[in-house]
């Protein structure tokens, strides 16, 4: 099995890295959404977020708060889109977290639409039955 | 000023908590992408992740990480969507994470479509004007 990201890591593959550490290494996105596009992958292959080490969210985290803050002053954007896949529409199964500059207007307003609603008394199911997943996890 | 999610961990304004935690609380977006679309906050107001306080991001991540799980397991999602909108299509200026359940099909295949290309040595640019950046800020 080979893992594009786990190439351009190793440098076996071309990529613009703007990041190298020893937890993390973040590039240029090859088909941004916005140039200046940056995907940060943990340096160790692991498929989403929720197979993440622990040791490594402080590392990976902190790492797209400098990115964000770089894609602010270095590419004058006026916010940041900050997004993980997981499993589904993830096109590499190697963890990356998408940091895209944003910039008043640029029409993606609409990111998070359409919004849906509950009807009465299913947000309280939906509730329960996430407090009870979450209470196997703690 | 008021905040809405600093009411919600207050308790003063009502939502439905799947996670109440020292560090950060969670609960269900009222105008859901899908069914089950969590929030997690920092207790504490912070605007942007930016902004967020580095001995905060284990916490906040891992619980990220948490719900994630809890997505999968309790409401049989595919996979999730985890996502912060920092400044711009950022509704409330208080730091939250989206965690949207995602199933095959659901339609939202298109989140990061239209993708863009660079033109000839602009790539270099950008990549260039990041690690600047970035340097300033390690």
């Amino acid at each position: 099995m080979t893992c594009i990201f786990c190439d351009i890591v190793a440098k076996r593959a071309a990529a613009h890295v703007v990041m190298d550490e020893p937890d993390v290494v973040a590039f240029l996105d090859a088909r941004p959404v916005f140039h200046g596009h940056v995907l940060l992958v943990p340096r160790g292959h692991v498929e989403t977020l929720v197979d993440l080490e622990a040791k490594l969210l402080a590392p990976l985290f902190g790492a797209a708060q400098r990115i964000a803050r770089a894609v602010e002053e270095g590419l004058g954007a006026d916010g940041t889109f900050v997004a993980m896949n997981n499993k589904i529409s993830q096109s590499v199964p190697h963890l990356h977290v998408h940091v895209v500059p944003r910039t008043r207007g640029d029409g993606l307003r609409g990111f998070f639409w359409p919004r849906g609603r509950y009807a009465d008394g299913e947000a309280a199911v939906f509730a329960d039955r996430l407090r009870s997943a979450l209470a196997g996890s703690v």
